[in-house]
This record gives C-alpha cells, sequence and structure tokens, in this order.
C-alpha cells in the first residue's frame, strides 16, 4: 500500500481527550499512579442469552507493539501544539501495566469486567479507544457467529462477508471472530493466511458469463479444480443451472468430485427441495447444496421450518456487520485509583442513567459451577480480597432486584480472569484459533438451554458479593452526601 | 503492530473464489481478455434520497499498491496448493486496467455505475472484493454524516465514533467519510494525522474520578489547557458539573477561554436547556454547549424541536456503523467482455428476483442539469457510443415503469465519471479532503428539496437512454431463446 506515514502506528488510534488528560496528569505529576479499569458492557447484543468473547488476541499485539512513531510525535508538535517536554515523555511510552482478563471464547454476561487494566493512570487512558474498538467489535461477531450456529445443528457455517464488511480490518477480524462463533471457514483468504483458517469458495456468476454458457463454464472449471461446486443460478437455477451442473459431473465421472451446487438468489427453500430431487435422481446423492445470500439465523430457521434441502450456509452481510445490531457498547471505567499516599482508593461514576453507575473497587469474576449436573449457576463478581473458592455456601442475590436470591452449595468457583500482562510482560500463551473454537463449545455446554435459545432467553445470573454490593452502595452515599454539603455550604 | 506477517499484502484480501476463477482462466488462456465490470448499489441505504460517494482514495492507494507479497505466494502454493506456474503470474501480477469512476463527494443514487472497471478479466475478478468492500463502508456512512447534516443547519458536527467502530480501518476510514459528508471533526488523532481532519476532544469523566472532584479536575485540566470544554455529568450536571464549571471559569478569569461545557447523558433537552440558562446568567453567553450519547438525525431532529441548546454535536455509534441500516449492497457485475475474435460482447446475468438482472453494455452516466433553474432532472444512463451532450431534446423514462417520462430541453449533460487509471497508471489527481467536503455541498445545491429530506423523499430520476433500455431488452430476449431452445433440444 502507499502509506503516506510508513510508520503509522497505531498508538496515535485513540481520542483526542485520551491525550489531553494524559497530558494534565504528567503535568500534575501524577501520570504514573496506579489506576485500574474495567471493560464491560451493559447489555448483550441481539437479544442474545450469551455473549463470546473474542479480541484478546489483536489486543496482546496492540499493547506489545504500543509506541508513538516519529511522525506520530511530530504530528502531535506541528498540527497539535504539545510541549516539547511531554512529546519526550510520549515517543518514550511503552505499556507496563498489568492486565487480567477473561480469555478468548470464553462466555460473558453484561455488566461483569470483561478485561481489567491496572496501569499508570497516563498509560491506562492512552490506551482505552483501541482497546474498546477492538473488542466491540470482535466480541459483536463471534456472538452473532454462535448464535447463528445454535439455528444450524449439524450444518455447516462459511463466513462470505468481505465485500460488506465495514473496511478491510472487519473482513479480517471479523472472519476470525466468526471461526471463534463456531464457523468452519471463511471466502477471505487474507484472513485464511493470518489465522489458518479453511477458506471455502468456487465461482461466481461472472465465470458462467464470461464463457456466456453453462455448460462451457463448468467444464473450464473442473478442468483446474477436481472438487467442484458449480453455481446454478445465473440464468435459471433449475431448468438451466441444475440440469447443466449434472450433465457436466456426469460426462467428468471420477474425473471430479462433484461436491456440491450453491444456490445464491430466488426462493431458497423451494429450490433446494427440487434440486435435491434432481440430484438424487442422477444418483448425486453426496453432492450438497450450498446456499447463500442475505442468510441470518432468522432466515436459516425459517428455511429449515420449510424443509429446505441445504447442507451448507455462506453467511455474509447480516453476520460480519452484526447487521441487527452493529455495535456492542463496552465502556472502560476507573474503578480504583492510587491516592497522594500511595494507597489505592474506590471510585465510582453516578449518572442519572442508573445502569450508568459504576461498580467500584478491585474486582474478579466467578463462574459458579454445581459440582452435581456439571451446569452454572451464574456468574459472581467479588472483591479481590474475597475467596469464593474457599466459601462452603454462597450467597448470589441480583444486584438491581435484590430480593432476588439463592443459596448455593456444592460448587465450583471458576476464576474467569488469566494474567494477560505483568508489568508490561506478556506472561500469557496464545491458543490456537481452533483451541479458542473448542473452548466456546465447551463453556456452551455448562449453560442451561433456556440461556442459550435465541428467542426471549432467560436473563442468566450475574450476582454481586454482598461486600462489592455494599462497598458500591457506600460510595454512592459518601458522594451523594459530598454534593448536598457543598449545596448547603453555598446556600 | 506485532504481526506474523510483515509483508501483509491487500491483494490477498479477497474471496478464495476470484483465485479460482483467475485460475481457470489462465489455464484457459482467456485471463488477459478485457472485461467490463460496474459497481452499483440497488437501494439506497436509510431510506435517503441520495448517496455520498466516498472509498475512491483507499482505491487508488490499493490499486498502486497491488501485489501479491512472498508470504501470500507461500500461503497459496504450502497451504492452498496452486500449480507453481499458476503461481509465478500471480507474482509479477501488476493493475494494468483502466478505472473511470465517479469522484469523492459525488451524489449517487440506486442502479448506476459509480465506477466502471475494464480489465484483463483474471485482474478485474481479484481486485473485486477489496472495491466493494472499500466502496460499501466509506459511501454508506458519507451518506449518514450528509443525512444528519441536513438536521443541523448551521451546528457543527463531529465524529466521536471510534470506539464503537467495527475494528480499526472503520474508524479512521469512517472518519474520514463523515468529513467528506459534511462533519467538522473527528475524536480520532490518528484520522487527523492521517487525512489532515480537525480533531476535537477534552477529557472524560475519568479525569473528574482521578481528582474525585470536579473542581479540582476543572482547575487541573485548565492548567495544560488555554481553550476549556468542561464535561459536566460525572456526579450531577446541574447540581454540580455546571455550577462548578462556571466556578472555575469564574475564577480563572482570562487565564483560560472558557470554550463549552459538555453533557453525556440525561435528558439533553431539559439539561441543556437549564444548563444555558445558568451560563447566561453568569455572564457566559458565549460559551458553547456540547451533546453526545446515542445521537443520530432522529434524536436531533426531536432535540431540537424540544427546544435544546445545543450548539455541538459529538456523534459517534450510530453515524460510524451506519447503525439502522450497516452494509450498502453494491454489487459488482460483468457488463461486457471480449470475445475469440476480439471484439467486445455485452453480457448479462438473469435472476429469479428482477432487481438482480444487470444492465449490459460498456456506459457512461450523466447528470442532467436544468440550465434555467441550475437543478437537476435527474441522471441518465446511455451507451458508451452515444453523447446526450449533443442532443437538444432528451427523451427521460422509468427504466421499470416505463410509461413514466418527460422531455427535457435547455440541459447541461455532465459526465459523472473521470478516467482514474489507464492502463494501469493513475492519472487522477487526488483532490483534498476539503475540497471534496466542498463538492458535496456544491452537489447537493443542485437537488430539490423533495429529494434532499430526510423522511420519505421523492424517488430521483435515474434513466436509461432508449438504447441501453432496448440493448439490455434484446439481450433478455436472446437468452430466454436459448434456454428454451436446449430444452426443446433435450424434450
Amino acid at each position: 500500500m502507499n502509506k503516506p506515514y510508513p510508520d503509522d502506528s497505531m498508538a496515535l488510534h485513540t481520542d483526542l481527550y485520551q491525550i489531553n488528560m494524559a497530558q494534565t496528569y504528567w503535568q500534575d505529576g501524577i501520570h504514573d499512579r496506579k489506576a485500574v479499569f474495567d471493560i464491560y458492557f451493559r447489555k448483550l447484543p441481539f437479544g442474545n442469552g450469551y455473549g463470546v468473547f473474542a479480541g484478546l488476541e489483536r489486543i496482546i499485539d496492540y499493547l506489545q507493539g504500543f509506541e508513538f512513531s516519529k511522525s506520530d510525535i511530530a504530528y502531535l508538535r506541528d498540527e497539535l501544539h504539545y510541549p516539547e517536554a511531554f512529546l519526550d515523555y510520549l515517543a518514550d511510552l511503552r505499556f507496563t501495566g498489568n492486565i487480567r482478563s477473561m480469555i478468548e471464547g470464553e462466555l460473558v454476561f453484561a455488566n461483569e469486567p470483561i478485561v481489567r487494566i491496572e496501569a499508570p493512570l497516563a498509560q491506562a487512558q492512552l490506551i482505552e479507544t483501541a482497546l474498546l474498538n477492538i473488542i466491540n467489535f470482535q466480541t459483536l461477531i463471534a456472538t452473532k457467529a454462535a448464535r447463528i450456529m445454535e439455528v444450524l445443528d449439524d450444518g455447516v457455517a462459511m463466513e462470505f462477508g468481505s465485500r460488506r464488511a465495514q473496511e478491510m480490518d472487519a473482513g479480517v477480524w471479523g472472519a476470525r471472530a466468526a471461526v471463534i462463533g463456531g464457523f468452519g471457514a471463511t471466502s477471505n483468504t487474507r484472513a485464511g493466511k493470518m489465522f489458518n483458517i479453511p477458506v471455502a469458495g468456487t465461482h461466481a456468476h461472472s465465470l458462467v458469463q464470461a464463457y456466456k454458457n453453462e455448460y462451457i463454464a463448468f467444464h473450464k472449471y473442473a478442468q483446474t479444480h477436481k472438487d467442484c461446486t458449480f453455481l446454478v443460478d445465473t440464468y435459471d437455477t433449475l431448468r438451466s443451472g441444475v440440469p447443466t451442473a449434472i450433465k457436466v459431473a456426469k460426462e467428468l465421472g471420477d474425473r471430479i468430485n462433484f461436491v456440491g451446487i450453491r444456490i445464491d438468489s430466488g426462493d431458497l427453500a423451494y429450490l433446494s427441495k427440487e434440486a435435491r430431487k434432481m440430484l438424487d435422481e442422477a444418483g448425486f446423492t453426496n453432492t450438497k447444496i450450498v446456499a447463500s445470500n442475505d442468510l441470518d439465523e432468522y432466515t436459516i430457521m425459517n428455511l429449515k421450518a420449510q424443509g429446505a434441502k441445504i447442507d451448507s450456509w455462506g453467511i455474509g452481510t447480516k453476520l460480519i456487520t452484526g447487521y441487527d445490531q452493529p455495535a456492542l457498547g463496552a465502556v472502560y471505567k476507573m474503578v480504583s485509583i492510587e491516592n497522594e499516599a500511595g494507597e489505592m482508593e474506590d471510585t465510582i461514576k453516578i449518572s442519572g442513567n442508573p445502569e450508568k453507575v459504576t461498580t467500584p473497587g478491585l474486582k474478579r469474576v466467578y463462574r459458579i459451577i454445581n459440582r452435581e449436573n456439571h451446569k452454572s449457576e451464574g456468574d459472581y463478581i467479588a472483591l479481590e480480597s474475597e475467596n469464593p473458592k474457599e466459601e462452603e455456601r454462597l450467597k448470589m442475590f441480583h444486584p438491581v432486584h435484590t430480593y432476588i436470591s439463592k443459596f448455593v452449595t456444592n460448587f465450583e468457583a471458576k476464576d474467569l480472569h488469566q494474567d494477560i500482562f505483568s508489568d508490561g510482560k506478556l506472561v500469557y500463551e496464545k491458543p490456537s484459533l481452533q483451541e479458542i473454537q473448542g473452548y466456546v463449545k465447551e463453556n456452551l455446554s455448562l449453560l442451561w438451554h433456556e440461556y442459550r435459545r435465541s428467542l426471549n432467553p432467560e436473563e442468566y445470573p450475574v450476582d454481586l458479593s454482598p461486600n462489592c454490593w455494599n462497598n458500591k452502595i457506600e460510595l454512592i452515599d459518601s458522594i451523594k452526601k459530598k454534593i448536598k454539603d457543598s449545596l448547603n455550604a453555598k446556600a
């Protein structure tokens, strides 16, 4: 690519206000105070009962490479006029903090910390935008993919969305997220190369147009490809495409594997049933039918209900953009900060919108797994100082409707966070994409069907420990008191 | 960034089937036959009355840099097992075709060719995916931005969406597209540097949390920033944030410019009106109010109708993802191809979905501008051989409902395509982003209000010339006859 800046760096991929705040902290000498931020979202996307976390691998790359380039510094100097001493500080800056995080493929729910950043204040601020940018997209697509897999049963799903993706990064990282969610392949060869994903695809309508004739086009294609899936809807699926595909396959016999036909338009239910009959009558009972054309979990469920004979699904736009809800709203909120005396103090953001009030403090998230049925009872957010693994009996209660509560015994408390960075050093070994995909399946087996169904799933419990809840309420009260006192002082 | 492939190239950012087809063409010796493809979409996004084309600059970069890297070729060899001679061909491949295209900032409508690619068949095929990927996203966002600007009147709009963008490319290229559509600034500093866009932003809630006190936080911020916009909703907008901002501004007097306050949550209509009163009473009548929080053209129109006192709008998620329709469906269709005799032959794709039938032939798009009122009468798609500029009187008729027609006289026919690449060489000089933004405004002045309004705009006429229409109908008839003949032959 012809880039105006060959040293384009991702450190500058941040919001201006992060740099402004870093400057204030640096000028004031508090830029290296330890701060703790949580990343979480407030609502699951697509009305789904669970989310699938993705994005950690990209975050690791980003943090390991975090460094303002020469042209970044020149831009900040020449165009934005930051002072030279501050620019010197930025030029030398590397990430030196700690990251504890869920790993990719973890199931994640609303209002629980996915990633916990403990880092020097200015650093933690500068990396916020990129971390959210990465997590919001990749988690969204992994979740959408898993949601589609729930309706597929044993069908095969392929990611075909590059041309409709929101620019190039979304094409490749979206393909990877789709595989995390359970997809078997992508059409994007760059994604295939970058992430070792199986790639899939045969030919387009333009091949038939180039030869102006399906019969010739299929024959020509077969000369370079032993495994043949013929696209049959260029002119007329049932009157021309399918009969021609069958004719060519018969003529070529063992010289090809007549793997499949693909239908990309029209009434997929009707066409696939008729095409199946024609293939079966011709003896091609093992030839598969691939369908594509604006598919998602709803159309797939409908097609299956109509008895469509589709073996393999090419899914593009609706997956790669998270079409029915194209943004996950993960946020990055400060929960604790070092004070002048070097002690950590918890901090909160209050809001006119109650769901925007943060949960203060250094926290851990545990998945509470019933040892008898191996199903999850819910997630339990506790303060760092607590250890629910040592408890015999856990009280879990709804953090908004606190009267909803239950006691759990005979459980395993699985700490959902792992150490990823320690003092800026990567201490985590990245798993393969295939391992991540397997981990999702393993995790899903812990969930009751009621949490997994696509339509109106039950709400999975995410509860605060009594200590965590009390800590939050006390902090709200103390802030409200301060505001009241200051108003009284003015009056 | 730590990339596993330092020579990551965009040539591989394509669908596998493009490479498969290229292989078939190459094996058959027709890979260098000239082929013509059109890029167009079938439906305007967001129910808008027009689209704003963006993406050409990125396409130019992509085509100039088009080259399979060493690791690309190694991947295609080792993992996908393409034959060595074909890989040699790919390794040497550069783009050598012609591109005629609308320029960025052009208004674009459904079913008219935005970009016309004339290139050796295999090349034209390989670049399809990336071109669509780029155009679909950037045109979507430029259109959404223009749509938002239509409701803003003289307000200022800033792009704040990086954290919710669909991965990093979408963040920066989306910011650029927003500026094309009329936005004044972005918060993304990397986009600011890459594209020379004004950057905007002040501080976040975390600044207040870091100091645990708005009064101290605002004072500290003012020590590093002369122009101060204070975020006032960390604890309580009207009882704490606004009064504290006013207090700090009074104390600092001339030492700062109290440019604005920002409200990011709560009832923006009520809060902005109350805040305006408080600022005015304190004498800060020039201090602006900036609002953000899930804004789009609908919420902005509502807030304005309620008399909200908002001067400047920070717009994130709903813009950067094209939230209510996150994909534009631009397609890439072959319209003509060289035959064995070296002559061009027009080609068509027929479909069970009538709107998916293509319009064959080498075409040009003209905007028919009335010389008397300087308004556009519609767009006119003609064959390459025609020249409506020389016509005195033009018959324009609806390509589906052909009884809808009108005659136009005293018009200027503006050719909407420019030569961008000629035999692989760039022959177009890229304008500045500011020029592109100005070009959009100029273009919009040609449109009657009825085509510009957000809700239920009139359908802007996009008509085929009689020759173009006849050419299409003849080709449909000839293909239908061929299918019928072949069915009769079998019977």
